[in-house]
């Protein structure tokens, strides 16, 4: 076995999810994960916990979702129990190509998305985390060589979370006293309200990788341009630069190009599909470029991201509510060029850099 | 699509498992299943059932059972749950290595068998089917090329299932109105009561393919000397060419060559590892050559099989209870040549061949 797949499970198994003995821990992966997976049973064996492999495989579901009629589509009792009796979840995405439900009817796939949603909101309350297995299928999708983008990968994984936790602090601690942020870069030229905000500091426990800080702005705050210039797939569609105008914090205008029907019907699934959710900063240098998986891009230092549709509880205060919606989408500004970020005044990306970073 | 892995899907979903739109179905397979995995979904799917795929992965399940203490395993609470939720199950044995787990302890195995019990007993109570998806290492283990023995697996599963039914209950009807069977082949010459004992007779609902009639002997009838010639695989060890002589319905004595160390492993498992739970008569006809997998093997015609372990409480009379253990391992004898199996002294197979054959 590749010493790095190896690795790769024990940070799993140790840094994300803390596992002893008493656990259950659900795998969840595709055929493409088999050495993930196979790493992962011997790591869990080593730590006295038990392992239940379920597999999520994009071709099966295509012909799942091809075949049924959604006044069908109901919520997987076996997962659903699955969920609620496993301690811990791994989720490892090894997709080798994206487009793979393009042409299922998005009737379906809404009922799918509400039907998962128990067992969504199950895995929230167990201990969870989401990575990646490099596979040649997301190579392709990172325009990489295969080799080159295992190493990308593991590249991205294998590092010291504590010291890049502590340099994500100073971020942190600036969100959670600060105002007003204001990003501008092409475009784009948005702001928005942080007042009572306080940040999440992803030190790699919840996605593997980690590496950002993020929050949860004041909804109805929103103002502006952004220009999302970085690709990423929504069900099945690619889709690139897109620009959205925001008033009162709601979507009032997108531009999208060849993408305008899969970002119209994003936008129109509920209420909260034109607000945001979230406003994330990538702080990970490890991850030198994007690859289309937002899951590597978001933490890519030098990008921020905005998430239209549900927002963070822990980032309120108690007596406040985030953005509702039955969707999270992830969007990103790349600041890697000719740009500023600032919150109340004070530079915190300039050109890609953060302020620390010249000291 | 290869049309004849739809052509199995839907045989398991409709003839084995009757399917409905109610139903939560859980497919169990490892990634070398993924096409009958896929073509299920799609089938599934039509019906407007809901699919669940829990990963069953040899190498990963090794690399647990070689890193696990044995006072760590326990019984999986998600795999219990899910099992107790699903309506339906389809296992699906595609075996590249049958030897994956050689060198495991016996004593993490006996756990894990212990663990998996409650998991059994669950699935026990539901619909459940288990077949086998032929792949390149099943095509060796069979000693043909992989085309060959694709063909093999689906000529023996796509058959006129009704008919063959028929065919098989003319030897249930005897079983039932019968009261001693006497098997001479070679060095083997048993004989058993099956006074007041009901045959199973196997149309491919529990097993795909099916073709077997069965029974539970009665237990401390079983005398006599059982040569068993074709090889089966035990926990990771072949196991060719055993005899064993019954007393009283009790293996007193053993003699396995190389797999005497396995043997005795076996039989010292529980009191009931000692005693017979089933005879078997093979009666598929489309099965033409034994292929090291039980599950065809055992079906097929000219060969009988008997089970030391567990019996069928479905063949006894209600006040009666089978053979009880945690073991059923089924060991075959050729009769497809120099052989005679009478009940109440009326010839059932001679040579190889039923009676009613020569009709």
């Amino acid at each position: 076995m590749d010493d790095r797949v190896r690795r790769h499970a024990e940070l799993l198994v140790d840094h994300c999810l803390e596992v002893t003995a008493d656990d259950d821990v659900l795998v969840i992966g595709s055929q493409n994960a088999t050495p993930l997976v196979t790493a992962l049973y011997g790591v869990l064996g080593e730590r006295g916990a038990t392992p239940m492999g379920q597999l999520h495989d994009e071709r099966a579901r295509r012909a799942y979702q091809k075949a049924v009629d959604p006044e069908n589509v109901s919520t997987s009792a076996p997962r659903l129990a699955a969920m609620e009796a496993a301690d811990a979840v791994v989720l490892i995405s090894s997709t080798t190509n994206p487009y793979e439900t393009m042409g299922v009817s998005d009737a379906v796939k809404t009922e799918i998305d509400d039907a998962h949603r128990p067992i969504l909101d199950a895995r929230l309350d167990n201990r969870w985390v989401i990575t990646v297995h490099p596979t040649a299928g997301g190579a392709y999708r990172a325009r990489m060589g295969t080799d080159a983008y295992r190493s990308f990968v593991y590249d991205a994984v294998d590092v010291d979370w504590e010291h890049q936790r502590r340099r994500q602090q100073r971020v942190a601690d600036i969100i959670d006293a600060g105002e007003t942020i204001r990003i501008q870069c092409g475009r784009t030229d948005l702001t928005m309200s942080i007042a009572d905000r306080t940040a999440l500091n992803d030190d790699a426990t919840r996605n593997m990788p980690g590496g950002e800080v993020a929050t949860s702005p004041v909804v109805e705050s929103v103002e502006g341009t952004a220009q999302f210039d970085l690709p990423f797939f929504y069900r099945g569609d690619r889709i690139e630069d897109v620009t959205l105008t925001f008033e009162d914090g709601v979507v009032v205008d997108c531009a999208a190009g060849d993408a305008q029907d899969a970002m119209d019907r994003l936008l129109e699934r509920d209420a909260g599909a034109r607000r945001l959710g979230e406003l994330g900063i990538g702080m990970n240098r490890g991850i030198d470029r994007a690859t289309t998986n937002t899951l590597f891009d978001e933490k890519m230092a030098g990008t921020v991201h905005l998430a239209l549709g549900f927002g963070f509880t822990e980032c309120l205060p108690d007596d406040q509510k985030p953005n509702q919606s039955d969707i999270h989408t992830d969007m990103l500004i790349d600041l890697r060029s000719d740009s500023l970020l600032t919150i109340d005044g004070d530079p915190i990306i300039e050109d890609g850099n953060f302020w620390f970073e010249g000291e």
